[in-house]
């Protein structure tokens, strides 16, 4: 029986990798601080249990395809706020962000087309790139230059013939790097000079913690058919298991095309879109608690990191990640480590390695996402785990 | 900017294509009576609600990627009941039927493959296939013929070397064909011989109004490698807003196959999964009075149609469509017409014109599909707007 070439090139979760591990050292009694996963601990407003609370159809009927009304107008009135302004049919609501990548690299990617994509990069990037018969094409960073990568050498080098687009994750997971006005401008230039698509992943806007205002790739009005911004409620409302999110674009011809994917699935979970649209009515207050708390939380791990002796780290901006560079020969070798042969009153941690978010095979090797998603008690007794780990780790390799 | 072949070889809904006149239509105060898309008026069991509302976690986080153990277990549970058993880790919970499909042909396609399926066929299949870089390779049917495809002949008639899989859903739509016992063997024969994966879209399983009993293409002990089932609750509990199916299938490497594709979405939305593995315990006379409902609208509708000359159609067996040859020269046109310029007291009716079912071109053009999703009253005077129409158009033409 055959499986596809794509499928077999794509990969099973790194994020995931250590999870048998995990299980085993909880079987022993162990406890475990996760770090790895991104998965909030914020409460979900409570007015999406409300809106569906009231929802009195005895009928669970199907939506409109390409979203309904409630949640479109939503969004198109979230955006209205941050001073742009995108019509209703340039929002098509999408089961999750993820939805949306997928619905948009099978509508302008064939076989041997590449994607430009700055690593380390979210790896299911990979799958939705890789099914479609498309290539990641990646821009190197360093954790020496926290993982910059918006100048125009860099984005130079990595365009060819074969090039379609170019896609990030802003502010960036697994990097926390958010773009300055300046280096969303010289990307936008890059796709306007060279005809591509620029797709901003910017799922995690609302999480920044410098002097920034919100951007968007959507702001330019010079590059109305390039831009495409991928949006998710996963994370602006901490509502990951609601799977709504949208891919939003002035591109006529390509919205049409994407309409066909909308269309083929006939619709988005009636209830979860309902209950969505009444996420968007929470205030200006919701974003600035939940911005202080994890503000406190990246500098907590920052400040944690910055005292073990040998790891590299810039300060990060943005989204709940950051990306470090360890003082240890493999990270992948350290993470099994920390779970089968150490612990600290029965205390043990887990982190993203690095490998799983690079293309470049060998990149990464010694790197690791921290996801900080944990209470302030909780991070900072995770990363002494960390620190303790890595002294102990040294001691016997 | 570049839209991908694949994408471009995809077309719009057919369902959906007369919406623009329809829209007219009623803005110019005609009823229209809508026989042409498959959502049903039955009350979606309240056990789905109640389910929703008892849920108090504040943190409505990520479901576990393959799905949530309470829906695979009353998924589970409901195949024993028919007599068939699969383990936990044999379901995968998806968006629907529709991401179901759309994973399993990224899975299992490359370009050039080709999927053998009888025509006329839900339309939606060539999307999830072209998008895969697959071909559909159709078997011919006739109206005469009751649209039936399970022959020997047929079926290696339609095989090549590129040939990866057959499909069908089962009872069928568009015709309402359900498989006797005998050709499901049939099938199941030739996809063992052949190494074929054997897909079973059988959404519509309860749908049934013979003495045949309750049939899978998973009751086979011959060929767990080649069965996939695909599943979902929209039709078998009218909850299609809830957007849950599943795939199902013994394959293990397949399963490790399609679960990066679940890894890479993350997971199913988890309110849904609730309420959706409620709906599971429903009794059987929640089904039997559906069918006994729909057994009922299937005899009138045939009956109508056998009362209008020239029209050809067999007496379908499932599923809640049937599909029909009409004496009109363009089943599209006539579509057209009623809207435009036809009226009965102001009434009007649509179906799904033919030509969209099919991939063999100029096929279907004279046919129609019905969805008998409407009450008895209503769907007696639908059927005679088009005795009607046919009548008058015919006069006109």
């Amino acid at each position: 029986m055959k499986i596809s070439q794509k499928a077999l090139e794509c990969n099973l979760s790194p994020m995931r990798k250590f999870h048998p591990y995990a299980v085993e050292a909880e079987n022993k009694g162990k406890t475990i601080y996760h770090l790895n996963i991104g998965q909030p601990d914020i409460e979900t407003p409570p007015n999406y249990y409300y809106a569906i609370h009231n929802f009195d159809n005895p009928v669970l009927a199907y939506a409109a395809s390409p979203g309904m009304p409630v949640l479109i107008q939503a969004i198109q009135h979230y955006y209205d706020k941050l001073g742009i302004h995108f019509e209703e049919d340039e929002i098509l609501i999408t089961t999750g962000g993820s939805e949306a990548l997928q619905m948009l690299m099978l509508s302008i990617l064939d076989p041997g087309d590449e994607v430009i994509i700055p690593e380390p990069f979210y790896p299911n990037y990979n799958t939705f790139v890789k099914s479609a018969g498309g290539v990641i094409h990646p821009i190197p960073t360093t954790p020496e230059g926290g993982y910059r990568y918006a100048f125009r050498k860099k984005l130079e080098d990595a365009y060819n013939e074969h090039t379609r687009a170019i896609m990030f994750t802003n502010p960036g997971n697994p990097t926390g790097v958010v773009l300055t006005p300046k280096e969303l401008r010289t990307i936008a230039d890059f796709a306007k000079e060279h005809d591509l698509y620029v797709i901003g992943d910017e799922v995690y806007r609302e999480f920044i913690y410098g002097a920034e205002d919100l951007a968007t790739i959507g702001q330019f009005d010079d590059i109305h058919d390039n831009a495409v911004i991928i949006d998710s409620v996963s994370k602006r409302f901490s509502a990951c298991g609601a799977r709504i999110g949208a891919i939003i674009t002035r591109n006529k011809e390509l919205r049409q095309n994407l309409l066909k994917f909308c269309q083929a699935r006939l619709s988005v979970a009636t209830l979860d879109q309902i209950a969505s649209a009444a996420l968007y009515k929470v205030g200006p207050e919701y974003f600035d608690a939940v911005r202080k708390e994890y503000k406190l939380r990246r500098d907590t791990c920052y400040k944690k990191l910055l005292e073990i002796p040998g790891v590299v780290v810039k300060e990060p901006q943005g989204a709940f990640y950051m990306m470090a560079a360890l003082p240890v020969d493999n990270a992948d070798t350290f993470q099994k480590w920390l779970l089968t042969d150490f612990d600290d009153n029965g205390d043990t941690v887990m982190f993203a390695p690095g490998e799983g978010f690079y293309a470049t095979p060998g990149k990464g090797l010694n790197e690791i996402r921290i996801a900080y998603v944990l209470k302030q008690d909780k991070l900072e007794r995770a990363m002494d785990l960390l620190a303790l780990g890595i002294k102990k780790y040294n001691e016997t390799h």
